[in-house]
């Protein structure tokens, strides 16, 4: 079974639990691909270069500059940071972004109703590229940095990367999908850290998004899970980076 | 024939001068590859995020905070660049730096006499990699930033990177090594763009050593080009940029 993993800000801005992390994702057996988000680093570095960062509804805009910072933290300080301490780890790990062999094109989204700026949202995956490096024994180390195909390179959320590769994996070999973040699982109770809930199908989901237990981030996350069920991933589980390696992740399993 | 490029700062840091190379590049026919250096571009970013830049003897200290910078900027902003406008001009392009896959493993260079920080000398070239990559269709684009193997990145001279890679490519197929740089070849006479030396032998070299004709930054690109001859590699030219696609680069040969 090919695992893809998504770690996002919570792990890659702490180095401590990234060293946890990677140390338990290089122990994994078979094969897997990372999928790695941003973090505080890119706003921390964009306010030092003096580039003003727009938010819009709560989401980044990513303009002209900001695309070169993002490209620059994603895909070549973290990318890079990850992918060595993985090789020192033994795990033979390889970074690309998704304009590396057109690994993921991009359609750039809308500028109507709002303009996001320089964002995409995944088109076609290069699926024969990540097959045959994982054939030849590499896992694959991806920063959410895409390209139209034309020229321009696009900033594209984490999770519907790693949800899109797995889905296009799916059709190559049986694939499961991790969403790592700050909760253990999806919780019944957010003050209960411990009230993970084991498994969601879609009955539930309607269920728990009538009664708010599921909102606000939430959401989209479950709704890539259930997008990646459809496609053909057998499995996909949400949890803590703290228990990859454990069985089953302790997290909450989302199923047709 | 196998290609394998490299392009310096002069070129990286014009826009118009790396758009028609691109252009050039992704029109030559065969197998190739593009190692490219880094240019001006780390030096404002480090300025801007304060971190002072120390030389010795004319030569960039990398402290632990410029390889973060390098990283960045070698391994992200300019190699991805370079892959996505190459990939928009149908080249089918791959971005790696050395610690992806292992491509280069580096000695750290020793501190004594002088400490130029986190600076390596390639010790060992993934060529398989770098093998099944071509055999796929793909242009590796190479960033040099390199690997001590046990999670330490390190700095690393570009135009060591490309003869490094030409002499572990000689050992699967005909290699020839293109070193482009702001002349348009070894030049007789500095003050005369057009006294370019069409070839030099190693009795050549002494010659033009002892009578001060080449001196300073050409020895260690010609004493890289005689290194490439020595291990394999048949062909090294020494030529501008501009010259890429023209027969022969028109520029300088080094012939053992």
């Amino acid at each position: 079974m090919l695992k893809v993993i998504k770690i996002g800000g919570n792990v890659v801005d702490n180095p401590d639990k990234l060293t946890e992390f990677l140390s338990a994702f290089a122990g994994l057996n078979g094969p897997k691909i990372l999928v790695h988000g941003g973090g505080k680093i890119a706003t921390a570095i964009s306010k030092a270069l003096g580039i003003e960062t727009t938010m819009i509804k709560g989401r980044r805009v990513t303009d002209a500059e900001t695309i070169k910072v993002v490209t620059m933290v994603y895909a070549g300080l973290i990318n890079k940071d990850i992918v060595n301490k993985l090789n020192a780890r033994r795990c033979n790990a390889i970074g690309l972004c998704g304009a590396d062999g057109k690994l993921i094109v991009s359609q750039r989204r809308s500028p109507i109703p709002v303009d996001y700026g320089f964002v995409g949202d995944p088109q076609d995956v290069n699926s024969q590229l990540l097959a045959s490096l994982i054939e030849q024994g590499f896992t694959p180390v991806i920063a959410p940095i895409t390209t139209d195909g034309n020229g321009t390179l696009l900033n594209t959320n984490a999770d519907t990367v790693a949800q899109t590769i797995a889905t296009a994996m799916a059709k190559h070999m049986d694939t499961e999908l991790v969403f790592c973040f700050e909760k253990k699982g999806v919780l019944s109770d957010v003050e209960d850290e411990n009230s993970v809930i084991s498994a969601i199908d879609k009955n539930d989901f309607e269920r728990l998004k009538a009664d708010g237990t599921i909102s606000d981030g939430m959401l989209p996350k479950i709704e890539n899970a259930f997008n990646a069920i459809a496609g053909g991933v057998k499995k996909v589980v949400i949890c803590s980076s703290d228990c990859v390696g454990e069985p089953g992740y302790g997290g909450t399993s989302i199923t047709a």
